[in-house]
C-alpha cells in the first residue's frame, strides 16, 4: 500500500457538558503508521455506537480509564487487514477491536479477533456477537439468574443489548416485557422477536402498563436505562427479584450529575438485589457465548438487527442519535 | 386481678408528615380485656423504639400493613405474664411480643415468646437478643457475607442494629469501620466495644477519613442510613462489594420523599451489588442465631448495651431521641 495514505481521525476536543455535540471533537488527518513487528494495520470498515461512549469522555475514574483531551476517541471497531506484521493475521483477514474512531488502525496483533464473515456479517460482530450481545449473554444469565416460567423486563429494549436480552430471556422460557420508546420500536419487539409485551414509555402511565404486562411482578428487571423508568419497575418487584445494572442512558447527559433511584428500599420490601456489571469480566467465557449464540442465530431464535449510518464525517451525528433513541437494534457507523 | 384495671395505650391519631410530633399520638386508656381461651395477659415492662416505626405510620404498602389510624401503635414489647388461659404460659412468666404501645397486652399465647432472664436481662430480648439483634445477624452474615480479612463499614454504628452488626464482623475476623454521629458514640465503638476505626460524619470530611480508614476499599457496607453516607460509601467500594439495605433513617422524616443514591452506578463500575433484607424471613432461624449470640456474650465478645428511657407517657418523646440520633445502644421505654 502507499504510505501517503491518510488517516481520518475524530479526536476529543472538549469534555462534554450534558448532550453530546459536534464541537467536543475534531477531526483531525495524520499519514497512516506502517506496522512495526506484531503490529497489524487495519482498514476500518465498521464503527461501533455505544452508550457507553458518553462515560469515557468524561474526566472521573471508572472501570476504564478516560479518554484523554486530543485523543482518538475510542469505539469498538470492524475492518480488514491490510498488512500484518503478526503471525496470527494476513491482509484480507476480517477482524474486530477497538482501534477508535479513524479510517485506519496500526494496533499490536493480540488486541485484534479474527471473525469469520460465513458465520455474520461484519456488522453483527459488534452487536449480537459483539460486547452488547456479550453484555445481555452475561448480565442476564450470570447476574439475573432468571428462571423458566419467571417475568423479565428489560429497558431500552429495543437497542443493541435490550433485543438481545429479550430474546434470550424467551429461549430461557421466561415472559419478556420490553420497555422502549415509541410504536415502532414497540411493533418491532413484538411482531419480530418475539417479546410478550412491549410498553411505550413515551405514551402513557408505565406502571398501569407495567402493572397489566407483569400481573405476578418482576422476577428479573435488566436496567439500561436509570431515571425514573427504573425508579417505576422498583415499584413492581416480584419477591427475591434480580435487578442488572447494565447502564443508564437517561442520565448520561445530565448536567446537574446522576438522579439516584429514589424508591431503592423496595429491595428491602420486596428482598430484592441490584447488582452491576461490566462486560469485559467475562472475556474468558467470550467462546462460549458466541457459540451459544451463533447456534441460536442458526435456529432463528436469536435475530441480529443493526441499524447502519453511513459516512465517517457523521459519527458525531451517529452517536447523538444513540442518546435521543434514534436507533432500532444495535447502531453502527459505516465507513464508506 | 381486678378486671377494674386500666389499660393505658398509645394510638396513632395522625398520619406523620416529616418529623413525628406528639400530636401524632393520642393517649387513651380502657379497662384491661381479660383473656379468652388461648390468650395469655401480659403486663408491659419494656418498650422497643425502632427506626421502622416511622415507616409503620406511612400508609404506603410496605413488607408490613401500616397501623390503622386510631390503632393502638405497633411495637415490640417484654413484660410478665399477669393471666394465662395459654397452656404454654403461667402468671410470672417472662415474654417478648408486639403487643404494641400500652401498658398491657390480651394476646394469643402463640404471639410470645418465653424469655430465660437468667441468660439476660429483659431489656436485652428487645435488643441484642431481640429484632435488632436477629437484623444484624441475618443481615450480616447471610446477606453481607463477610469473609475473615475484608474490610466490613456499618452506619447507624452506635445504635440497636449497627452496635451488633460490628461486634458479629470482629467475630468473624473482619476489619470493622463505625460510622456514628458525635465523638461520645464514637469513643464508644472503639474503646467499649473494639471497632478497629469509628468515623464521625458530623466533623469533618467523611470521604478522606473513609479513604484513610479503608485504604483497600469496603467489601461489606450493612446500610442503617441512607441519603449522602450512603452516596459517600458506593465511591470507596472494593470489587464485588455487597451493601446490605437494612434502613434509611437519614430519609425516613423527608416531607418530600426519599432521595436515592445518586452514585448507585458504581455498582457497576465495582461490580457490586445492594440488596435489601427483612427479619422476620429468618424467622424460622432465629434460634440458631440466639444460641450463637448468647454464646458470644458469655465468653465477652459480644456485649449488650440498652439506653432506657423510663416513664409510659414519655413514649413520643422517646421516640424522636432515636430520629435525632440521641441513644446509645439499644433505645427501649421502660413502663414505670
Amino acid at each position: 500500500m502507499s504510505t501517503t495514505t491518510q488517516n481520518r481521525q475524530f479526536r476529543l476536543a472538549a469534555r462534554p457538558v450534558g448532550l453530546v455535540k459536534s464541537s467536543d471533537f475534531r477531526l483531525t488527518e495524520e499519514a497512516v503508521r506502517p506496522p512495526a513487528e506484531g503490529e497489524v494495520l487495519v482498514r476500518t470498515q465498521y464503527i461501533s455506537l455505544d452508550p457507553a461512549m458518553r462515560g469515557w469522555m468524561n474526566d472521573v475514574k471508572s472501570y476504564v480509564p478516560p479518554v484523554g483531551l486530543d485523543e482518538v476517541m475510542r469505539a469498538g471497531t470492524a475492518g480488514e487487514v491490510i498488512e500484518s506484521k503478526h503471525p496470527n493475521f494476513k491482509a484480507g483477514d476480517a477482524v474486530s477491536g477497538a482501534w477508535g474512531v479513524q479510517t485506519f488502525g496500526t494496533v499490536g496483533g493480540p488486541t485484534l479477533t479474527k471473525i469469520d464473515t460465513s458465520v455474520a456479517p461484519l456488522p453483527v460482530y459488534l452487536g449480537t456477537l459483539g460486547m452488547p450481545g456479550m453484555t445481555a449473554y452475561f448480565g442476564l444469565l450470570d447476574v439475573g439468574q432468571p428462571k423458566p416460567g419467571e417475568t423479565v423486563v428489560v429497558s431500552g429494549a429495543a437497542g443493541a443489548v435490550g433485543t438481545v436480552v429479550g430474546q434470550i430471556a424467551k429461549i430461557k422460557g421466561c415472559r419478556v416485557v420490553g420497555i422502549a420508546g415509541g410504536k415502532r420500536k414497540c411493533d418491532y419487539l413484538v411482531q419480530e422477536l418475539g417479546f410478550d409485551a412491549a410498553l411505550d414509555y413515551k405514551s402513557g402511565d408505565l406502571k398501569s402498563a407495567l402493572r397489566q404486562a407483569c400481573p405476578k411482578g418482576v422476577n428479573v428487571y435488566f436496567d439500561n436505562v436509570g431515571g425514573p423508568i427504573l425508579d417505576t419497575l422498583l415499584t413492581r418487584l416480584a419477591l427475591k427479584a434480580r435487578i442488572v445494572i447494565c447502564g443508564a442512558i437517561s442520565q448520561y447527559n445530565n448536567e446537574g450529575g446522576m438522579e439516584g433511584p429514589r424508591n431503592y428500599m423496595s429491595l428491602l420490601v420486596f428482598r430484592a438485589r441490584m447488582e452491576g456489571m461490566v462486560v469485559f469480566d467475562y472475556a474468558d467465557q467470550f467462546p462460549t457465548a458466541v457459540r451459544d449464540m451463533t447456534g441460536w442465530m442458526k435456529e432463528g431464535k436469536l435475530k441480529p438487527r443493526e441499524d447502519v449510518v453511513t459516512g465517517f464525517d457523521r459519527f458525531p451525528e451517529a452517536l447523538l442519535m444513540l442518546f435521543k433513541g434514534e436507533n432500532l437494534g444495535k447502531l453502527v457507523l459505516k465507513v464508506d
